[in-house]
């Protein structure tokens, strides 16, 4: 069993880790700041990008709008910050939206949230690498040619290391994340000092209100659907209020803490890339970013230009495997209630959950194609999950609140309720101002995802029901009948016979007669064999070798000769693909006439060619299947 | 199993027909000629016209040449003919190359026989249905686009009428090719009056010799190979001395008499044709045939020479027909030899060989799309493999007479001497002549499917050599433990249990430990459930279900618990497809893990989502394996 494939599997993905290391994969806060923060942080790469691409349609006076529009976000990605901190207490257990939803809101709105979450999550990766490769690009403008190469590769890499297992995914990834922390320090702080002294700055007054063409409902519309773009800051939000579970004990403490640490960080790049943005006058181009742009003006085309570059590209790749992360950890969960194949329950050799990771990387690779990796494309898409998790998570903690009714109950209530309806109506801004720009396909797909998580449900429940067993005892006596269809007297028919005649006392070897000649000489040598199994001939008019014998079949059961019958078929297995060309595939052919027949069990006595096959090395008993002859000395 | 999938078949194919028919699906001599002689008239169709693109560069003086080298050819046609009547007295059951090079030269020259026989049907089969493409797109020039598409279709419509029996086939085809017949000596008739009596036709004299640049040995060379070219004109004459036995009684005299009428039109058809095209001074074109241009000479624009292009489609479809019925036979015959695969050795349904009907067509197919469907590019292939089976086989008839001596036998060895010195010679300025023209592709094809048929009987003489069985009793007592890995106390795991106490007293249920908390539950409730059948948990630290179970089973093996150990899988069929991605495919890895293990036998119990699927309408009695809760009533 040790095969190449073996080695070249642990080679890439590490050695199986037994079960019991599992609690030993946690992070500390460091780390899971790292790792869990990476894709609310990373959202400064494109945010304040994605509102002015909106707002352009205005010109330069876009820009005076992009610093007020950034400073409610923040606003409001404080008070979902405060809302999920209050989860982070109540579910140390690591409380996604699907979670709380449903334990505090019923099945639909957990479903909702789960549909929402499996949608945000594909498309963090999808918007993630794509961003992230855009930094590459802005950087070497020759390799956009190549974007969408770049993205699947960096997909495929992820994919490998998350399935390597977690801890070593957040050991190998927490320097970038700092790096980048760092050099969005720098940036901002020497673009706030260039500002304030005065230095080489050239700094160009935006035009004044009101644009020509744009006011009233318009204006409002638009700057509406540039607050929405925008709102894709907060994307990641959740990330660490879903993985307290990760944490190191005590759990919910360093979640907390690192929750704070991770807004604060997130609304001061937010808002510093705004502000520079806006006295920079940048405006988005599509073969450059913002951040590239304002990085240009303030490095100039140096190291640290390029640093800033490399830094956003590795933590818009932790973004993504923040993602794949929660993403089968949520599929898990979905699996283990019954809404996702059983196949995504499992962890594989390495404690990841491997069949999550793949399907994740499968469908993130493929948007990444459709859209022909362009952030900007896919943006329209992303955040509206996000907002209806928000909304879903908060209403469920107000709901929770209600039902517990702890001291403080009436505070943590008000301050949840809050942060629902503020992100509820910015939900419904998200749908209403991107609709058209691609906002439809999520409200297309998350209903769709719905139904199939509940046709899935349906079928495990009545599967369960149906195979649910209360009799007491199934062992009681049969008629059994073993049927043997043999071609000749060779050793995989004598095999066969070897079992049959092990199965049960009443054996019938069975030949189907194409050719009357052959078959009166079978007959012939079959009497001077004369192994105590009778011979039956059947008649084959048409020539089919099956027609015959599902008759002979049929009438043992039908009859009543037989309770039971099992048909032990020689099974002739090659050693080589052109073998497989060279014999009938007659017991395939078996198997599946009779897979619908009660009553009847298919055997199937696998005959290896070269008897070496089947005969191990110190093998220390013989083989009575593969090597009948042998046993007749035996006997 | 009536399905509708049955019922297509049978409208295409028709019904079944029981072997016993076998005997009346014989042939008139009518129709023996229509469908045996097809192959060899129908190349008058080209023979003329590839002698005069060979020497094309010679301009009109081309002409003047192809008469005599005609001749030529006809002079070798009647010593090949009489050489092969004497085949047909001395092989009444068909005496096909192969037949007559293996019983008298031994295995390899009959092998070199075969592979020559295999290629040159194919080649038939391309070569006439392209050439018959042509006679249709000569007619209609906005046809010719689509060439290849015409030629499949004749292909496939072919295959479907030889797979519904070789009488029907005779029957329908007989027609056309007296049609044809009739046409051309009617064009023969027509076109030799209007020479003689100097009526509107415009002979132009060719010009005379040496051609300028073409002289002594290059003249020479060039003259052979527009010979060598003609011999195509021979191709199928071979078809009547195979075919001996689909003759009606008495076969051979019924077949010399079909042989001598065949060549006697060939001859006449053949000469006319290059006399006709000599005295109209026509020269080929790569949009329009010989034959298409010399009846628009003598028949003009009218019905009859559009009635001749049809039939000189239709009998080049019955000449590619031809080798529906040998290619398949041969394959038969080989197969039985056990040189080719034992599928080609069974009829079918309606009696015809299928596979070998099937794969002819297919690869034929596959010459015509690689050819474009150019006549021209596919027949330096062509006649090769017909000289070398000419030759083998009468050399084969020379070491006949030799062993025989019955009386006359000198007179005979030298008939079939001469013809096979004669054909030898060709054979070589065959492959010389033509060797740069596409000849090389078939002297490697040759000896590559010699060697493939060679590995094929190795394959079968090991395979049979391993198999035999001289042992007398099988039967003998083995200690037989069977193992049913269950997941839970389910209807399908009783279903498992019932039929392992029904086929050995020594039951194991085994469940593979994951979670320690279910496995517990499950032990548990196992020992409420008290059926007799103890419960053993296989710790598994690496999550994974086939390692500990493989590691059970070899340990009873070897530790010599059992000699035997079956594994009764519960096998979960889901009705739908979408059903197969939601249940684990456990059954088929422990088959895999198991097949290369010696004492073991892994038997799957099906277990249908939906009883009603394994139970029958009418079935009278209960299934205790797809039912076992209804059997504890009962017991």
């Amino acid at each position: 069993m040790a095969s190449s494939f073996g080695a070249v599997k642990r080679l890439i993905f590490g050695r199986p880790l037994p079960s019991d290391r599992l609690d030993h994969e946690r992070l500390s806060k460091k780390t899971a700041l790292a790792v869990l923060s990476s894709d609310a942080i990373s959202s400064v790469a494109y945010a304040t990008e994605q509102t002015l691409l909106v707002l352009a349609v205005l010109g330069t006076a876009a820009l005076s709008y992009v610093v007020p529009i950034s400073a409610i976000i923040v606003g409001l990605l404080v008070l979902v910050v405060l809302s999920y901190r209050q989860t982070i207490f109540a579910y140390p257990g690591g409380g996604g939206s699907y979670t709380v939803a449903k334990d505090n809101l019923g099945t639909t709105p957990g479903l909702v949230a789960a549909a929402a979450l499996l949608t945000d999550y594909i498309l963090t990766v999808s918007v993630s690498i794509s961003s992230g490769v855009a930094a590459i690009t802005s950087a070497y403008p020759a390799l956009a040619a190549h974007t969408v190469g770049i993205c699947i590769a960096a997909v495929a890499l992820l994919a490998v290391v998350n399935l390597r297992g977690v801890r070593e995914s957040g050991a190998a990834f927490s320097v970038p994340t700092y790096v980048f922390i760092v050099m969005m320090v720098v940036l901002i702080g020497v673009g706030l000092y260039n500002l304030g002294t005065g230095a080489p700055v050239q700094v160009v007054q935006p035009v004044a209100r009101p644009v020509p063409g744009w006011a009233g409902l318009a204006l409002t519309f638009l700057l509406l659907r540039g607050f929405a773009e925008g709102c894709v800051a907060m994307t990641g939000t959740e990330a660490i209020s879903n993985g307290v579970g990760a944490f190191k004990s005590p759990g919910s403490k360093n979640a907390a803490i690192t929750l704070a640490w991770m807004a604060a960080i997130l609304a001061a790049f937010f808002l510093g890339t705004s502000v520079l943005a806006r006295h920079y006058t940048i405006m988005p181009t599509s073969t450059e970013t913002v951040l590239s742009q304002l990085g240009r003006r303030v490095f100039g085309q140096g190291a640290a230009y390029y640093l800033l570059q490399y830094s956003t590209f590795a933590i818009l790749v932790l973004a993504a495997n923040t993602a794949f992360a929660d993403f089968p950890r949520l599929s898990s969960i979905l699996a283990r209630d019954g809404y996702m194949p059983r196949q995504f329950m499992a962890r594989g050799d390495r404690l990841a959950f491997s069949n999550g990771i793949i399907a994740l990387a499968v469908v993130a690779a493929l948007l990444i194609v459709l859209f022909h990796g362009e952030t900007s494309a896919l943006i329209p898409l992303y955040a509206i999950g996000v907002f209806v998790c928000f909304t879903l998570s908060q209403a469920g903690m107000v709901a929770h609140w209600l039902r517990l009714r702890d001291p403080g109950w009436q505070r943590r209530a008000l301050l949840n309720g809050l942060g629902a309806i503020a992100t509820a109506l910015v939900s419904i801004v998200q749908i209403v101002t991107k609709f058209t720009h691609g906002a439809w396909i999520v409200t297309l797909i998350i209903p769709l995802i719905i139904v199939v998580l509940r046709r899935i449900h349906r079928h495990y429940e009545n599967f369960a029901r149906e195979v649910s067993y209360t009799g007491q005892s199934p062992l009681m006596f049969l008629h059994h009948t073993v049927v043997v269809p043999v071609n000749g007297i060779t050793k995989p028919a004598a095999g066969a016979l070897v079992y049959a005649t092990t199965i049960s006392e009443d054996v019938r070897a069975v030949y189907v007669a194409v050719d009357p000649e052959v078959s009166e000489r079978l007959r012939h040598r079959w009497e001077e064999w004369d192994i105590g199994v009778a011979l039956t001939v059947l008649e084959s008019p048409y020539r089919s070798i099956m027609r015959p014998l599902v008759t002979y079949v049929n009438d043992l059961v039908e009859r009543g000769h037989a309770d039971l019958v099992t048909i032990v078929v020689p099974e002739i297995v090659p050693r080589s693909w052109s073998g497989h060309l060279l014999h009938n595939k007659t017991a395939l052919f078996i198997r599946t006439a009779f897979l619908f027949r009660p009553n009847v069990v298919v055997t199937t006595v696998p005959y290896l060619i070269g008897r070496s096959a089947r005969v191990r090395d110190g093998a220390t008993r013989e083989d009575p299947i593969a090597e009948p002859a042998e046993l007749t000395a035996k006997a």
